[in-house]
């Protein structure tokens, strides 16, 4: 039987991109309702192009090859009653579009960070502008930050899902569940140094990407204004002397690794710092709890998991927590597939495992 | 005119003795007097066997393919006068040779933890065992550490040089002005990432460091138990609350990473922490600050310096210190070098630029 | 519907049994029935540990995690009615379990190379030694070589079979459509310049697999006797002096690169060749020929494919050809569960697309 | 004593110039007269800029730093007496400028292909277009291939030297002493199978040279049309018809690793072959040759040196040879200066070793 949802995906020539394709084209419940793949809304010219020819990793011998990449057009999009629109684009173009895509009833899940931070102080570092500006702030009202884990709720009935960012993803799965149980001092200050693979900075060449400048090297960038910084403040209830956040590139195709420091309010025997994960996650597919044992890029990378594990120091109070993703997917698309499993009701990790 | 002076490497066989070699055997004030290679004391059976066989990118068309590895015997050091020993053996080693070396006249620059540590409990973690324990603290009472950024006086006079370890070069480098200073707010803690190449984990071959396990990946390893923390505790004066130190193995042949987190005392200016760091280092050739440009690791390997920046938050109280350097260089071989140059009264940078 | 056949592996520790464990579990048709798994033959002591503390990527919240990799017993393995054993074990391990599995009814997937070699002559590079010659070599005139493109038919109603060496699938693949239809000017010679990851050279540590010294680095190994000249000899029909074979270590965790240079017996048309190549493969889904976009490793790794191309001289004699594939998977795992799907009357390709 | 001789070098930017500026800043017979580094002829507007703004890694503290990379000008270039100069430019700003150098009675080095072909067909790849032909002819034919092992003397007398390209030095040195000795059975055709590192690729980013493109891949590129065939040609004395050339891309950063196929005229002992080598270079100092321990690119990167050893087949017919360097010194920088060392009569080595 096939599936009665159609999805569309723009921006399909990233990275993000191929895992989106790659995921739709074998999820189970949307067999015999391939998406359809737009590039970029800036790219009106031109003649489609397979999908195939852009990531020739995703060919096989009858099918894949011949869905084209399409050149946009509204009346295109609209005559294919898409019921979901996946946005894998520019934070400008998403903020542009989306105004227009929920007009025409579609239901977007926005992958860049257009629509993520309520606070316009934190919005601020984006630069955006809009056409008009109330409407814009409306639907900034309205839109659901797409982390499952904490919102699985509001996701199930969003129009518009704020796709999370990567690391503030890794991040905020693992300070949750101190938060919620008020566990930490927030007085000594947080502490996350993270370190993300090549693919996080974008598919378009510059000095930072060139294999001779990653490659063999570690570099740290940002320092004190990452943008991620405001989905860490809002989503987890701090204020911005709370934490710092330290983004550094690692010399790997893809991953991110978060080490986060921590002092506990009291001292604390580490079986209850397990249990308080335990209970958290109880009932989230897509975290992997490894309690003491800790996590490793390898092993999460072209994976839909999120892996958590920890080190508590003699003393009970400090604290390290380490988060692993592949940004790529826990940390773009398979977050993004999530969000559309949870939109369409159907189990959260349909299509990840 | 030849040098007066003549050095003898044990355990070259390793990645550090390999840049030892190198070093010693370009050094243009050991000119005409080149050091005698030793395989490890243990291995007192077998045929010299030609240096390059061991390092392939040491050989030339003429020289260095004829210095010799020998096995290691007491008579053949004896008739040598040697005037300085580099050790890069393991641990174990390095305790039970120094006092015969000593008691032979001979000048000893440890490259292993062996003697690095004053205090017992620090040391606990090694688990050495000393004939005899009396004489053993005698000399661990004088053995000086080998930071000639902090201890250049009593390295020049030193019977025995503990050259610290690769990860807490790093980082005490990068504390040690503001602690001077007393800048710190230790109430808050200091927390030390680190990130090592592979090399730092030694040349045999183990799960860890097999090719499958370390490429494409990072792991954190030794959370709150790390050899090098009682190097950081004793060195700059800290008690074990003070600090964390977390290291990570990076999959990159060479190079250490150290993203430094602390709190000041009082909002500081940024001029302020410059001037600290190159007050400090005015004299130190072996350090290059580059003030608010940050350190990479592709600028420190196979150089010998320690390469220092900052970041500072907008409160002037949040600051990020980065530290490089290559592990095997200033982290080793290199220090070693500089450590000799003070030894024998030369330019501490002799050798080394 | 549970599958009616019930599976093993043996060896299921090393990188090969990893993804054989992986593509079996997530098999449509194996659905209901998970294969069981041992550890090595000669492991027979210690108790059952779980699969995901070997292979941590394969854990899930639901099933993976609970199944144990137990000590082999022979008791153990009658009891199951197993249909296909796999063995991912040496050599000699494989050579000696071969005939007792036969005798027992079970059908064998050997991924070793005891079994791929018709000629005495060729095989004595194993140096293999047989408790029962006669039997062994009435054994080994029956086992099929486990090349579905080529040996299809065989395949299905074998009950040994020998998958290929990981380079030998890669080189014959890319040359047997040119010998079909004896293009090839043998007198000239053939050349096959081949580069693998570092997964080829097993999960054992050793000094060449040692992060430090296969990263940043490309050797070349094992010049005119790499054990799978053999298999290249009798599948394609050759004898000794028509073709050089020399396997380069990339600094890659994965994927197997050959270049292969012929010289064609008249001046051909470059669609002539690309007709060859596509109506050789026309029915095999797990080949993928992209004519003059020659391929690379990154779109095949990951992938159970093997992506052939080519390249010709204006003069249209000198041809070269492209032959990628991941060693792991169409070089090894996947392979043969390409095997097991025709011993069971299924689609070639399923569970692996 | 001061060196008596100027240098200056135009395109310092880029990664074969930041080799030449360390090079040329510690050789030892140039100690007093540091070069003049100028940016491309085609960015005469901007200041100066610190040439360790460029390249932090050549940074100390005394001295380089205050070097300045300056926008060209004619009249700066005049007022400096400069005796050589370095071009690491494109190929088309070398064959626009060499004339004009020439003229102010310079001597040039350059590092580009514009002027290393005497063969209009074989330059016809660059297309390059000249604005007085029949000078560019003139200037053509006195320009001398700079590969000292073969023209060690016309290099000592030239006004222009035209620096080989880096994988024709790998190539040529490897099958020169076969080919004065006429061993080779050209019938049979040489096969060339390089591999390259990323910084081969030059400095703009591409999406060649991306690190997600290049890390964890092996591509093949330009088959039977790559721009060094023409020198392969013109210095073996060779047909097109002869040779394969197929370059591929490595996923590091620097290294060349050619395996070259040759079929002998006779059988012959492998004592043969290595005193064939051995006696070609006798007197070559940056070539190290190996015999039968095959070289590997670790062993030679970072190293001004050629590696070269061989493997032959039982058949004594088929050899293989393999060559190693780093293609941005012994394949650029290493190279030039080896070069400009015989033009100023001194030892080939200098510097270098």
């Amino acid at each position: 039987m096939p599936s009665p949802y159609q999805t569309a995906v723009f921006g399909v020539s990233g990275y993000a991109g191929a895992e989106l394709a790659r995921l739709l084209l074998h999820h189970p419940l949307l067999h015999g309702h391939a998406p359809i793949f737009f590039g970029r809304p800036d790219e009106e010219k031109g003649t489609p192009i397979p999908l195939t020819d852009l990531h020739p990793q995703l060919a096989d011998n009858n099918g894949a090859g011949i869905l084209a990449v399409e050149p946009f057009h509204w009346d295109r999009l609209g005559k294919q009653n898409v019921d979901v629109v996946f946005l894998a684009t520019p934070h400008e173009q998403s903020r542009a579009w989306v105004p227009r895509l929920l007009q025409h009833g579609m239901r977007v899940i926005d992958l860049s960070g257009a629509w993520r931070l309520d606070q316009e102080t934190n919005r601020a570092i984006y630069n955006l502008e809009d056409q008009d500006p109330d409407a814009a702030l409306a639907i900034q009202k309205k839109a659901v930050y797409g982390l499952p884990e904490l919102h699985r709720e509001q996701i199930a009935s969003a129009r518009l899902i704020a796709n999370p960012g990567c690391y503030a993803t890794s991040i905020i799965l693992a300070l949750a569940p101190l938060i919620r149980e008020k566990r930490i001092d927030l007085g000594r200050g947080i502490v996350c140094d993270s370190k993300s693979g090549v693919s996080g900075a974008g598919k378009t060449p510059t000095a930072k990407t060139h294999f001779m400048h990653a490659a063999d090297n570690l570099s740290a960038y940002s320092l004190f204004n990452h943008r991620h910084t405001g989905e860490l403040l809002e989503q987890l209830g701090l204020r911005a002397g709370d934490i710092i956040f330290t983004p550094h590139l690692l010399p790997i195709p893809r991953g991110i690794f978060s080490t986060i420091y921590v002092n506990l309010q009291e001292p604390t025997a580490p079986e209850v710092i397990d249990a308080c994960y335990r209970n958290f996650y109880a009932d989230s597919p897509m975290v992997r709890w490894s309690g003491s044992r800790l996590p490793e890029i390898q092993y999460c990378v072209r994976t839909s998991y999120c892996d958590l594990g920890f080190a508590l120091a003699r003393d009970g109070k400090r604290l390290v927590v380490v988060a692993c993703l592949d940004n790529l997917l826990k940390g773009a698309a398979s977050q993004a597939v999530q969000n559309m499993n949870l939109l369409f009701g159907w189990p959260e990790q349909e299509g990840l495992t």
